[in-house]
């Protein structure tokens, strides 16, 4: 199975000069705990890396460091994350034998504490369907919006107990998020803020399965966010 | 302007014998910090305190040693979230002038990070409209489900940049809120896991103003919290 590391962002909203998947937690790269936990996992055969223009051979050295012996490749990333995932699928496509279908995992290198449970768990339910997602339960109450930016009113408020927010590692026959992004190449401005949605959306048939993450399966977008991993991965 | 701060809980999903509003964060209890939020916020005049059964003298230590000088009275709350709402709101009933039409807070206690900021917002939009809710914006993939427990598969993925994740303080016109939980009353078995729900339940012609959160002002529920707490404490 391919483990997809999504590194490709800038990380704007830290607004540092240092893409986030750069920046230290306890003496280590985000990346490179990343790195560690898909490593780590049996599951895994091959790791391949999407990183930012110009930070591939950080990404190689902080893979190096982490003692990675399962990476397969640094590539460059694209404009969007959709870019960067279909950089991906092309890598792959060139590197498997023709008609193996094999297992892929896509993941986001902001989510560094990503357990190997979690892994497994994507993993085991690929065997049973072609995509899936991991999640957690809606711990606050959601609600939709209406209106313009400072005049904000609800406008619903949907049934709480069937709202997931959605996390990764997701995973996929690689055949199926191969055919949806190649359908979703042929409709320009197309873009998604995760692979599932690619699917849903061009392959509708494909029922895509959730199985439960991780509270502590966060994304490092906001310096805050820095403290809290730094506070999970201590205890 | 009163604030209300419902710490009727149990905490059930810290899995300790403790209410998690008893836990100290850096040598204080999470009631204590909140606490300290309302009283050092210039809008608010008093502040009322639902706590579970058999914690009231606790509570009132809590105050005192937070050094809170605006506490109005500590109140038993009941089974739900609701419940402990209608308490305040009754108790709120028999202690201002008839007629007088005043603002009221809603917060859950384990908003400990809760800012000065925030509460400003609240009151500030309280002289404009009768309802108002906190809410940051949706930074997961929002998905909803299908199917049971363990086969749960995507129904949908609603357009994230129209959903948040509400957050409290929640604010009312007292005459407003306490009409929708009055009319709630009425129902039977109706529980909401926040105040506004009630209100668009119950007054649908009330619109809702939604006014930016924080993504610090997060709610202490799982052991983990404690030490993001901390974390964003310390900072």
């Amino acid at each position: 199975m391919f483990a997809v590391v999504l590194a490709g962002g800038t990380g704007k909203r830290m607004g540092g000069p240092v893409p986030k998947q750069l920046l230290e937690v306890r003496g280590k790269p985000v990346l490179g705990h990343t790195l560690e936990a898909f490593e780590a996992a049996p599951e895994v055969d091959r790791i391949l890396v999407v990183m930012a223009e110009g930070y591939g051979d950080q990404a190689r050295r902080i893979a190096n460091e982490a003692g990675v012996t399962k990476l397969a490749d640094v590539i460059g990333g694209g404009a969007s994350r959709s870019d960067s995932s279909l950089a991906a699928l092309s890598w792959i496509g060139s590197h498997v034998a023709p008609g193996e279908d094999c297992k892929v995992l896509l993941h986001d290198a902001a989510r560094m504490l990503v357990t190997g449970e979690i892994i497994a768990e994507v993993a085991g339910a690929l065997d049973e369907c072609d995509a899936v997602t991991v999640a957690v339960p809606a711990s606050d109450t959601v609600i939709e919006v209406h209106g313009d930016s400072g005049m904000e009113t609800i406008a619903a408020v949907p049934d709480r107990s069937r709202l997931r927010r959605v996390q990764t590692p997701q995973g996929f026959r690689f055949s199926v998020i191969r055919a949806a992004y190649a359908a979703a190449e042929a409709e320009p401005g197309f873009t998604a803020t995760d692979d599932c949605s690619v699917v849903l959306r061009f392959l509708p048939q494909v029922p895509v399965r959730v199985v439960p993450g991780d509270e502590r399966n966060l994304k490092v977008t906001e310096p805050t966010d820095l403290a809290v991993a730094e506070a999970l991965l201590e205890r």
